[in-house]
């Protein structure tokens, strides 16, 4: 076994999901992730928690949704599960990323309602999503399967503690600011963040973070003003989307459109009032991850970019008891701040040409 | 897909665990048995039943036994899910059948013995065990890959329905009967069931048979006497075991030998005083199964074969509230019943060289 699956593991049992003794720890395993769930098992073991392997199989999935009717009830068992459930560790791992393509998209949202109460006791969980590195997202991703190997360990296995101390200025000063303005080709945008909270996200339940890798700092803005361009490519929905362009007033998007996929982003924009808004102002500082990848779980956390999501606010960055922009949808687009741009808060340069004024 | 993955989907949800709407299924996928889950995952949405698949590896589970200090807690959550849940659908299907091979029998013991409760809730559900013909299972059978599947799907894709009227008959001659003799070359066996319930085991949970494939039909004797040999080969606990030939006196092993294997013998009679006595008489009778594949599982149903365990015995086949043969060991044996044999059952010829009465 490649070590640095092993290292993987480690990082995910211990700095990421904080495993303790006699916890009971669901494993959801890809079906191309096995090595990495063996190596994250013999962590477990090593740990003393108590290990139960779900398989998460989207041919499995889609064999599923498309034989029913739609009419989907409560999993009350996969619900009592997670009731009592104190880790969930996500490791991905498919064969093929579009292996729900044919999936109605009635019956997946029918779907998705139906496990509102799972998806909440899993949220009550130490859970920590992770890939594995596969020969599928290295084809996603354009890239041979070693080079993406490469690639997806420089973006796991980072000093994590540096980074999150690194991060914490950046924190610190979102959380005192009340107004950030981004400003680069095609981008000037205001928004006021005042009263939010930021999210130190340094792959670790204990900084609020879920994702491994992380590497982000995010807050949920609001009264956003002004236009945005999103220069890194994506696909979203299984549509290539390029050169978005957004134009918000009064913290609505007024006008939108993109060099190619513009009818998913207007999708988007229809689901409801919330995916008008912004839900999420995200910057990357993992600069272990040096290029797009075609991977929301990579790309938002690439250095030097800044990613706003329409849609829905975390919790974590709103004040007790205040709900912040409410939406279906939770879609994050990006854009390169590494050249001809800056970004202020309350009038002052915080990074500029991707430098923090800390570096 | 193999239109007959399919068939032993369909098979198995509605025949063998008669899978209803809005049932909770736990869906036990073993790492190599991809097809068919993709197949039984089809049967459960047209049901309409609530899908959780879990992931049964051999890899993972030794990874994580090797890594554990042997100080095993109960897994709570997997405890609770299982008390959640109608239906478990175990689809067997490793890489390697030898994956476990070098864990420590004291920690599997110790796993085990931690895993009562969750065992129990598992028996408390409609439960079927069955097994995805694959390459691994191929190569233990000494058979290429797709004479095994041809193999397989004889045995799992009978007529059901007239297979359990015929074993209803031999069920009901058991069931009338107070004493069973054994007789061919190398063994002369009688053995008490009176009082006994036989169960006609029809690969259905509406028959109390939790196998796919089954074809047997069983009780639990007691007040063994004479001599047995079994020269149906197989391996147990990793061993290759010929023709052991047991003595019983007053319904317990006094004295055994064999060809090969002897000590596995030894060290399964030394587990406990239930080990000494037989737990179970069972009768093969599905004829799809033709030869012998060094898989308990299908050995056991085999046309023309009688098998006897050393161990447990199984509550169906007790009167309410009598507890048999106790043990921590449910050891299968088997002896071709082709040739020159006969079965008796108070004095009556039932079988004649694998002929019933019958037929």
């Amino acid at each position: 076994m490649d070590e640095r699956v092993r290292e993987h593991a480690e990082v995910l049992v211990d700095w990421s999901a904080r495993v303790e003794e006699d916890d009971d720890v669901v494993l959801s395993v890809g079906p191309d992730a096995h090595e990495l769930a063996v190596a994250v098992a013999e962590k477990l073991g090593e740990r003393g928690a108590n290990l139960l392997a779900t398989y998460s199989d989207d041919e499995v999935t889609r064999a599923y949704l498309r034989a029913h009717d739609g009419e989907f009830a409560e999993a009350t068992h996969e619900k009592a599960l997670l009731e009592a459930t104190d880790v969930v560790l996500s490791l991905g791992g498919e064969r093929n990323t579009s292996a729900k393509a044919d999936v109605p998209g009635e019956t997946r949202r029918a779907y998705r309602t139906a496990r509102a109460g799972i998806r909440e006791a899993r949220y009550d969980t130490r859970w920590v999503s992770t890939v594995h590195p596969t020969r599928s997202l290295a084809q996603q991703a354009n890239m041979a399967y070693e080079e993406y190997q490469d690639f997806a360990y420089d973006a796991i296995l980072r000093d994590w503690e540096a980074l999150a101390e690194k991060m914490a200025r950046v924190k610190e000063r979102l959380d005192e600011g009340s107004e950030v303005r981004l400003v680069s080709e095609g981008t000037d945008l205001t928004m006021t963040i005042e009263g939010r909270t930021a999210v130190n996200s340094a792959a670790s339940v204990a900084y609020d973070s879920h994702n491994l890798p992380s590497g982000e700092v995010f807050t949920a803005p609001y009264a956003t003003a002004g236009e945005v361009t999103f220069d890194v490519p994506m696909t979203i929905r299984g549509e290539a989307v390029r050169n978005v362009r957004l134009e918000f007033d009064d913290g609505e998007v007024v006008d939108y459109d993109a060099e190619q996929g513009a009818d998913v982003i207007g999708d988007i924009l229809d689901t409801d009032a919330g995916a008008k808004r912004l839900g999420e102002l995200g910057i990357g500082m993992n600069r272990g991850i040096d290029r797009y990848t075609d991977n929301i779980l990579f790309d938002e956390k690439m250095g030097d970019t800044v990613h706003l999501a329409l849609g829905r606010a975390y919790d974590a960055c709103l004040p007790e008891g205040e709900s912040g922009n409410e939406s279906a949808v939770h879609v994050d687009m990006i854009t390169d701040v590494g050249e001809n741009s800056r970004l202020e808060i309350d009038g002052e340069v915080v990074q500029e040409d991707g430098t923090f004024w800390f570096e």
